[in-house]
């Protein structure tokens, strides 16, 4: 058989499956697990969505539908996500993809020539990497640094990784996994750089609306920004649409046409009655987003307590996001660790808390020493969060 | 501003949009437009796979499932697409995707590597070369010429384009747009050629159920050809679900597990919800399927009809898709045209009836002279083909 394609061997992946697995085999053999390491929301879609979906079914809205999305659609993601960010965006702007993730790879597609490099951050989202990586080009990573009120980028690290041949930084403000937040000053010494070096810039915006205390903002606010700047907005962790793959790109009208001519090859179009919920969700009742907002804040609450109550383990309360990613170097070394991995695994199997950790998140960088886990609060109610967080102090105390 | 990617250069798109934006410009000046352009169904999905989908709403399944399918449609899918081709696949050759379009670029991506050559047919769905040469390899047309029943594929010119670079051949029996349907000794003779030479196979079986009389064969099960045909199967046709965007590849293994890996990078997963729409689909009442055959074998009769009446006007009734691909050369010449896109506008103007035409199937070959258009039947009424064909007819008559 004829061998394939040499790109694959650059093809990399989220590993995190395998921790659900790992979850799935242990509760299979009849024991308690506490899922911390999903990504996705326990909580329904709202009524009212699911409603506006089937009049749109109902009003024969089945066919294909343009390949940048349903103008009604993309006027409704227009306007809100200008309007929450301070900014005016035309329709045109908005290209409706199946899910935030489409953007990544579509963004690298638009402005990377293989052996070009771009700036990603770690840990951060799997697939940056993977993407910049599978298309040709250099994955070059940057580092937080742990601060009393969480994480801060690396900035020197930042500047001395561009080169001429950088092409683009993707930025992740309010960051999954590590639940970062940027400062003012931050935010503007990233656009600075981008300016500065003339780079495209992907700002993920998944968490923009997923916040408990403060406003976000938009580095494409910026000024000098808006024009090299993509903003990858996704329904699924707002609305808790995360399985019904809606999301967009606000773009510079140049790429918003490549990227919609990107959707017209790849699967033609988003799915069209999907996009009618998605115009109900930005335009109908608010109070579904508010109350998810205020079960994340208490699962936030709880499990912030009960992480910082725990010998050798410690986290900052973030703002945003939906995860924890708590330093578990001195519990490490407590129990006799010295991979994450492995005391993943313990903590599993001793007290049913499964979760993800750095390593899924990205290869190691040097000098890294710390040890890092990420709990994710979006999948596991109030009780089971005090219950299974309170196991694993158990298991760590003794 | 930085350059964008070089590989945008080679990105094709599909040009019948610029006839749906025709006509609809005609109809906005207050003229009758009888839409023979679209590829899409005027019918609406059937009820049950509504509910089924309102069932898996109610039932919580609107989280993330997993990157190639959940593994309860990928086992209907396996039954199902087995069953029909007198062949046995695992859930684990099914890989589910937004629509069957997906599978196209996932296919190349995973067998073409830049440089080598992909035979694919002309006049065909534009986004096979699109992918081919974005890809960065070399699309390779094979042409089709006129027989009694229908198109008959060149095999001398197949076989004559086959180069040690060839790596893949790209066949789609009930072809989108001339409606060629292959005997078996022209099914047999591809199938040898790729064993012959080694080649991956995608056997795009869009339209594998939407046939009138006889029986569809795939390429697949001919002996020696499991092991290296790629099959895209589409709901989007069969179950009026075009705007769904669902569908599948059913391939070997290994190209399976990359295809899954590449959604995970890509989407992460098709809309969850409309998955369980599928395993309906598939299961459930196939009256639907049976009663748009019935309407689309009507229409087909009577667009065949008057069609062969118009003189210089001539085509073969197809038995499968809901395409006819009229030569229309003497036709042209009795009006005066030289061009067969003059023509169409012309006729648009003087009749109100659009359609494609050969130009947007792919670039015209070398020695090319007779002139065609698509007309698609699947979304027009059968009263308004009536009418609008029979002012085309008058028209060409005058």
């Amino acid at each position: 058989m004829q061998k394939l394609a040499n790109r694959l061997e650059r093809l990399g992946t989220e590993t995190a499956f395998s921790v659900a697995q790992a979850a799935a085999a242990w509760k299979a053999k009849g024991n308690r697990v506490y899922p911390f390491h999903l990504g996705d929301i326990n909580i329904p879609m709202a009524p009212h969505i699911v409603e506006a979906m089937n009049r749109a079914i109902a009003d024969g809205y089945t066919g294909y539908c343009p390949g940048p999305g349903i103008p009604q659609l993309r006027e409704a993601l227009a306007e809100d996500i200008g309007a929450r960010r301070g900014m005016e965006f035309s329709p045109d702007n908005v290209v409706v993809m199946t899910g935030g993730k489409p953007v990544i790879t579509k963004f690298l597609q638009a402005v990377m020539d293989p052996g070009q490099e771009v700036i990603y951050p770690n840990p951060g989202f799997p697939i940056y990497e993977s993407q910049i990586e599978y298309l040709g080009g250099t994955a070059v990573p940057y580092r937080y640094v742990p601060t009393e009120s969480g994480f801060a980028i690396d900035l020197d690290q930042v500047r001395a990784s561009i080169t001429p041949n950088t092409t683009a930084i993707i930025y992740n403000d309010l960051q999954n996994p590590i639940s970062a937040e940027s400062t003012a000053a931050e935010r503007e010494a990233i656009a600075q750089l981008a300016i500065e070096h003339d780079l495209w810039v992907l700002s993920d915006e998944a968490y923009f609306e997923t916040r408990y205390e403060g406003v976000s903002s938009s580095i494409a606010a910026l000024p000098g920004m808006a024009e090299r700047t993509v903003i990858l907005y996704t329904f699924s962790k707002k609305f808790a649409m995360t399985g019904s793959r809606l999301g967009c790109a606000v773009a510079p009208l140049e790429i918003a046409q490549i990227m919609s001519k990107l959707n017209t090859n790849d699967e033609s179009c988003t799915t069209h009655y999907v996009q009618w919920a998605g115009i109900e969700a930005l335009r109908g009742p608010q109070e579904p987003v508010q109350q998810m907002l205020d079960v994340l804040k208490e699962r936030r609450d709880v499990a912030c307590e009960i992480v910082n109550s725990i010998p050798g383990v410690h986290v900052a309360v973030p703002q945003s996001t939906f995860y924890l990613f708590p330093d578990v170097t001195e519990a490490m070394e407590r129990k006799g660790f010295t991979t994450v991995g492995e005391f993943a695994t313990a903590a599993l199997e001793n007290t049913g808390v499964s979760f993800c950790t750095r390593e899924h998140f990205g290869r190691r960088l040097p000098g890294e020493e710390r040890q890092y886990i990420r709990l994710a609060y979006s999948g596991i109610e109030t009780a089971d969060i005090r219950e299974g967080l309170g196991r694993l102090r158990e298991w760590i105390e003794a």
